[in-house]
């Protein structure tokens, strides 16, 4: 391509709606445009690296076994009422009435679609397993469209489908998208995570998500040092501590007229905020369904983790104490809380860490104290129940047993599910099993979010001078820049024949030929990530060399034309 | 492709609701999958073809220069109330309400959003010309969606929207946008013409319709032997014929007790339809803008074209005339009417190749009678205006002077507009020109049904066993077929070396191993229209051949693997 015949319009401000830096730089690289709130259009630019990421989906799910075909984005309502999620889905999905009052929705998934599709065209075990994929536009109504594709209303997405008769097979399924999902980020050169996943609003029973790790993620991810272990902060399990160790201090009440929380306490003593235990006073139901008084104990260091607490018995509609309650059953206002000693009867549910930690600080229940060199049935009784009800930290053992966890931000871009008869079942699609027995099949969905992986690359690869793209969603590989081309048509003919030769060697390369200076030519080419850059001038030709740089290099080299073409892989 | 890892889906049943064929073996063949009014699934198998057709397209816009974009298929009503399209759009423009209550539609057409997307990103001459196309998913609501995918309300269609500042680079680009859709049918393998057309709702001065050509078209089209020429019959100009000859005979009443029709009237004389006369009675406007009575002569075997008509000064607004009417100024009661000796003052407008009639036969205002041998100037006076006001017929001349025209029926798949300045002026939309003075862009359009040209395509390629793909669109252009592989594992063998081999010289060959009988097999690869069928059996392997069958032959050949690969194109 030579840019005098391409749209490039690149900016240099800085759009102040942008919050995130993908969607900054996406603006200011003239990749999209903002048509309405959540809605955009991909530039000829933008686009030539959404079909970078699109065949790259498309060919690992090829060469995994996967059937493309394409639905439409407008489904009828019929169909969605089927499942029950015309009411359930809420707010997202987009709800049209056409000409005829007749109800449909923009698909914001298709579920319902595909399973209408296979209860028509799967009859017979003989045509299963088989897993249907769909590369198409998706619509989600969210409340507050921001952070540009990265949370569009409007989006491209590939969702796979898969139909089995047995469990094993759907695992089989699984592991083979869980495998593909793997190929598709590395073969896009991006650093990411596979983590356990809660199954949210699509139910089922295994699920894992996929992570592009970058800074700026919305979800924190738990990963081990030494194993392919990831999982969400939230849902990492905390490891057991060690025995717990003798008690070596006396109980003592220690004077904290203002410090209220562990950081001020420990601050305030000079001891290590992991020797200090928090207590969070909570309301659940007792066996009998009445209300009961708990205190949920964290080391000082930890977050209650509310997931996990949830799933306790007792606990699954707990709410925090009001300070009646904290009254009533501890005698003290918050801020002071603790185990030792309360009015009333209380339980005491304590994390794994706390269970294990002897001469511990906590409040005293008395306003201005806390109680140091607590320990464990003797100064209190042991506690009622033990459980991890923390989010795992830097550090911690990993729960499969091999190295520690490292926790990293992550943008999810991929998601599978096992679904389970959930669809299948609600829409009567049967198939024949091989005892002629019309038989529910289970499913799985796949989805990868095709357009969201572009802004997320860029939260990943990105400097001072924009984007720095993975070599397999650059627009292009190389920028061939011609100096003054009209000075000395040499140089417009070295570019060219450059250009030339790097295409014909299946190099995508594109052609500086907008006449730009120097300066703003450079910034556009590292604006928009291209990787190598060649830069052909009258001064390099004299000493027959070119400039090369590659978009991470600091420094620019002077290669001949034969080290050149070396380094670009030109054989 | 091995087909047992496939989802191929045909049907033995002829679906009833399909009212072409088109449709009628899209089923069939499984293709296509209605999933609600105008709204259709493509399976796996239609997909492939779809895409085919896609990449024909995105490759020759490519080499014509135009650039690829991807605009939001769900547009904002903002955009449409700057053109005034909301409300002038009618009910195909589906409209949509999101959860803020904020209006959109699904695009119908994208002038409005490309617009927009000039007006901000292109500031100057600089960057003119400059054509951006789109392949996207497009909605129409119709009010009665049938014949598939032919007139589905979801559709996918390829738009392009061009920019310039003079009235020749605007021509230029339309017609190398021309020039392009040729190629693209042409490389479809398609029979198709390229007519003048009428520009209808989107406006413009100049337009040109693409059709494929097929006896279920819904359009009649004039086209040349001798030339380029074609248009739609309704818009093709009908030349004037030679000079009239002298009168021969005498004006004479003919008894025509039942005989209303010029073929009637014709048969009962035992003389040529051509010889008689129609006379269409109507209601114009005088110069004055008071009521006129119009009476239109064509030649019995013409056929009055209301379009033309209606261009005449005084019948902008023309109707059927009433029998009141009639009466008042004839005198006579309608199917014995005609231009000789009316009641009272009327208007006389004849057809060209009238007006060059002699000894001619009309109604002679009177029950039960016609007029023959009437002659112009003798038996009544000169015609008020001659025009032409006729569909062309088959032989007519072609209007370029050049050949004689036949008539087809086609299918509308592409349409290229000059809309000028229209969109561009109503938005705003400006850019600095080489005196730095703001203009607003001549601006063209140029669409193609890329899923129409699917059912188009199969339209006109069919026969009693199925669709006859051209070899560009065919899903697979081999298909290697194994009898009962199962008693003889060197046919499978030989087979899938076949198979692999005709893969690996880029041949796109299909493996048929879904172990079915020779019959059931044999009429699937007919049905979905493979081109090439090679069938591996036990028998022929013994013999050291295969059977051929091109999907156009009559009969099969049975070829050594040499000629085999050589007549498959394999070096």
């Amino acid at each position: 391509m030579r840019l005098s015949r391409f749209h490039l319009h690149t900016s240099k401000e800085t759009p102040a709606e942008a919050e995130i830096i993908s969607h900054k730089l996406m603006l200011k690289a003239g990749m999209i445009r903002k048509l309405a709130a959540g809605l955009y259009t991909w530039s000829p630019l933008g686009l030539r690296v959404l079909r970078k990421v699109e065949r790259a989906v498309r060919e690992e799910m090829d060469a995994a076994g996967a059937i493309e075909l394409l639905m439409p984005t407008i489904q009828p309502q019929e169909l969605w009422e089927e499942t029950g999620r015309w009411e359930k889905f809420g707010g997202q999905l987009l709800k049209i009435k056409d000409r005829k009052e007749a109800g449909y929705c923009y698909g914001p998934t298709a579920e319902e679609v595909i399973t209408d599709f296979a209860r028509s065209e799967l009859a017979s075990y003989k045509q299963l397993p088989v897993n249907f994929y769909n590369i198409q536009t998706k619509f989600r109504d969210e409340i507050r469209p921001r952070f540009g594709v990265m949370r569009a209303r409007e989006f491209l997405m590939k969702d796979a489908y898969s139909f089995h008769l047995t469990e094993e097979d759907l695992g089989r399924e699984y592991r083979n998208m869980y495998d593909t999902y793997g190929r598709i980020f590395q073969r896009l050169g991006l650093k990411f995570r596979a983590v356990f996943a809660d199954t949210g609003a699509i139910g089922g029973s295994a699920s894992h998500e996929f992570h592009v790790l970058a800074d700026s993620g919305e979800d924190a991810i738990a990963f081990s040092s030494g194993s392919d272990y990831a999982a969400n902060v939230e849902l990492a399990q905390a490891l057991a501590p060690g025995a717990r160790a003798a008690a070596s201090e006396q109980m003592r009440r220690i004077d904290t007229p203002v410090q209220k929380t562990c950081e001020d306490v420990a601050a305030l003593m000079g001891i290590d905020l992991a020797r200090t235990v928090k207590s969070v006073a909570l309301t659940g139901e007792d066996a009998d369904g009445q209300p009961q008084f708990v205190l949920a104990l964290v080391r000082g260091d930890h977050v209650v983790n509310e997931i996990k607490l949830a799933k306790l018995a007792g606990l699954g509609n707990y709410r925090l104490a009001t300070e009646g309650e904290i009254d009533a059953h501890l005698g003290s206002e918050p801020g002071f809380l603790g185990p030792v000693a309360p009015r009333a009867p209380i339980r005491v549910v304590a994390d794994r860490s706390v269970a294990a930690m002897a001469d511990f600080v906590v409040g005293a229940n008395e306003k201005g104290f806390h109680l140091a060199g607590v320990n464990w049935g003797r100064d209190l009784p042991e506690p009622d129940e033990v459980a991890d009800i923390r989010n795992v930290v830097e550090g911690d053992a990993s729960p499969d047993g091999q190295g520690t966890l490292s926790i990293a931000r992550g943008i999810e871009v991929g998601h599978v599910f096992q679904l389970g008869r959930k669809y299948a079942e609600a829409m009567q699609c049967t198939v024949l099993d091989e005892t002629g027995r019309a038989s529910v099949p289970l499913m799985g969905c796949y989805g990868i979010g095709v357009s969201r992986i572009v802004a997320a690359a860029i939260e990943q690869n990105f400097d001072a001078n924009g984007i720095v793209w993975p070599e397999a969603m650059a627009p292009w590989h190389v920028a061939v820049c011609m100096i003054n081309p009209k000075n000395d048509p040499a140089v417009s003919d070295a570019a060219q024949a450059l250009y030339d030769e790097l295409n014909a060697a299946g190099i995508e390369a594109v052609l500086d030929d907008r006449g730009l200076r120097p300066g703003a030519m450079f910034a556009d080419i590292e604006l928009i990530g291209i990787p190598h850059r060649v830069v052909v001038s009258e001064r390099g030709l004299a000493s027959g060399s070119f400039e090369y740089r590659h978009r991470r290099a600091s420094e620019a080299e002077n290669l001949d034309r034969a080290a050149l073409l070396a380094r670009l892989g030109v054989a």
